[in-house]
């Protein structure tokens, strides 16, 4: 007997016949003697359809009224999902993100969790019930509703396993688990057996889209050991975990590329102490997400500053910036047309020459860098958009990865 | 500047434009001064669109779960609510039911409000807010969600009016206000302008279909008035308030026709004391509200007793009441086949012959009365459900409703 935290995304449970399939899933375990908690998303689609609503009602709505509508999505799905098991003869029990004792602190539409209150639900596993809660929510000190932001249930998944010290946990999702890059991209793309904590960081946090950085951070953070696989079979897929010795042998895991950043250029900066200082607090305070910053001081005592942010953030970062390049002088442009490309691999540590092979590989192909960033695990390049999957697939190609797996 | 408690119904914000004119509707009330507590019910069709969703994962979904699922659909509302009005420039907040401290019983789908915690709410309007609650639900004292079963919201209304010691309180739904007969049935059916809680009460509970008689039982209990009025129009409604003496003059005040309601006969029944104790208990307990109950003796000591419930509870009700006759006897018939046609009016206290003129009526008519049951301020009889709108027009007719309003 072993005790299970699952998560299934909004595509496994995207319609009443996909809950009844993870409700057999789920069944099939709890018939094995496991005790389960499960973590549920939205059905596909529906927290889309949400914020069209409210964007339909209101041109900018209010965050903790957004939180208010959202949380609502996963709270169909834990409901139905408990019917559901109930319906095969399975005792289970559903628990809102403020039922399952989940609370975070006050920032709206992306709350951290603080804390996790796991007794009630500890009673309920004990009494032999299957818990289904709802994910990507919480509460705060006040008994306002907060959303975790994108990525949520995978976090409320890996906080659980942490909380009651979980044997497994398992992200069901709809792909079979990580790859050495995305396959309907570089058709040569292995699964990865399993992958260190560090590794999927770098790839999360990167657009392999598989899952998002702060779930791997966290489960990192309290050493949770989990498996992202698919709900729609019963492939095994790739377990995460601290990185082991073998690991280093392999230079290179995996390429990612991400098609959603923005690159922002604030140029004519008067060149004093504190300038790029206020650039960041301020886009900081606006809790913009700021990656592969790059400055340089041209003539006469004039910056420029290059950073990327989420396309999703570029008008946010504008307003942002306003008042502050008032203070310091500049201006903005913003560059949608771009994609970064990642290289990532914990081998890199020992290994040198990675970035030679890689930089040589895209000027082979012709593709021009125009930011490069590194750490001691990964390499990226932002490059023109159109040029990205040509680009994957020969640094796909380059370090050798249709041989991993 | 008064302090005014408004309720919207399904249909009145069944859709993003209905809210937006709802939100423009409570800004002219704020713009006027008055401070503001705003209940609304889930958009229209969704509640049914949850339960259908719900029936296709199991059959009989828990009612527990059946509660975590239904309080989604007025925390849509809310939400959205409060949205449109930031979008038009007014400070709004929105209240889930065990935000807005609305505390009830352990009943999950029928649950009963215990207590109102208002101190929050109190905040917000002192603040100058106007506040969103979500109609329909609350929490009980171990944090799980209840709803408060059909007609729900307007209770929500009407106990935080008592709760808020509110100056008005508006329910505001897709007719005008209260008619002498349902204006589609009975051409000549005329406005009220105002009606007593009883009245109100009785027609509430025999299907005029403005409002559940809980709502107006507690509006009694609390003396809380309000007003029936459509949200489609500016037309003043009607009011509802205690009996005031002149009211009495006009003998009848409605007529009202109930079609959902069944006939359950039990023949055949051991005529022992107890043996109507245990079928009403047996209903009571399992939350089956009965009406119109009539007994007869027959021959050798054998009873039969008949009453009605809901349509939607026949199911429910045999299943109940299996194992009670297997104890005392007897064999159930249902029949669905039939309405409920009742006269109301205050002044029937003091005025006789109304039972005459009714039974006369529907005599002529050739209607055959199944059952008959009378109180104080109204008369009921069974029929054949389908002579119900041709008996409704003859009783209106007889009592010259057309001249009210």
């Amino acid at each position: 007997m072993a005790r299970i935290v699952q998560k299934y995304g909004g595509t496994s449970v995207g319609d009443v016949e996909r809950i009844k399939n993870v409700a057999a899933r789920i069944k099939a375990m709890r018939d094995e003697g496991n005790e389960l908690v499960v973590v549920v998303s939205a059905r596909a689609g529906v927290t889309n359809e949400l914020i069209a609503r409210a964007k339909a009602v209101c041109a900018l709505p209010s965050e903790r009224e957004m939180d208010q509508l959202l949380a609502i999505g996963e709270q169909e799905t834990i409901a139905l999902t408990a019917m559901a098991l109930h319906g095969i003869g399975v005792d289970a029990v559903s628990y809102t993100g403020a039922q399952a004792g989940i609370f975070t602190d006050k920032v709206h539409t992306k709350a951290k969790i603080k804390t996790i209150n796991a007794r009630p639900l500890e009673k309920d596993l004990e009494a032999g019930r299957v818990i289904i809660v709802a994910g990507f929510q919480g509460i705060d000190d006040d008994g306002q509703i907060t959303t975790l932001g994108r990525g949520g249930s995978d976090l409320t998944a890996i906080a659980l396993a942490a909380a009651i010290k979980a044997d497994k946990c398992e992200i069901y999702t709809d792909v079979d688990g990580v790859y050495t890059a995305d396959p309907r991209v570089v058709k040569e793309a292995k699964k990865l057996s399993e992958i260190s904590y560090d590794e999927m960081l770098e790839l999360a946090s990167l657009g392999s889209k598989v899952m998002q950085s702060r779930s791997v951070e966290f489960a990192a953070k309290y050493g949770v050991v989990f498996e992202v696989r698919s709900s729609f079979n019963h492939n095994p897929g790739t377990i995460v975990k601290q990185e082991v010795a073998y690991m280093e042998k392999i230079v290179v895991r995996g390429v990612a590329v991400d098609k959603d950043q923005a690159k922002v250029v604030v140029s004519n900066i008067v060149d004093k102490p504190g300038s790029a200082a206020k650039v960041f607090r301020a886009l900081a305070d606006a809790h913009i997400n700021v990656d592969m910053i790059v400055q340089n001081v041209g003539r006469q005592g004039v910056a420029t500053l290059t950073f990327t942010v989420p396309q999703t953030e570029t008008a946010k970062a504008r307003r942002t910036l306003e008042p502050v390049l008032k203070d310091i002088g500049g201006e903005v442009a913003v560059d949608e047309d771009i994609a970064k490309l990642s290289v990532v691999g914990v081998g890199m540590k020992t290994h040198s020459g990675v970035a030679a092979t890689l930089f040589q590989s895209l000027a082979d192909a012709g593709i021009n860098l125009e930011l490069i960033s590194t750490s001691e695990i990964k390499i990226s390049v932002v490059i023109e958009k159109k040029r990205a999957d040509e680009g994957a697939r020969v640094a796909h190609a380059a370090f050798k990865l249709e041989k991993l797996g």
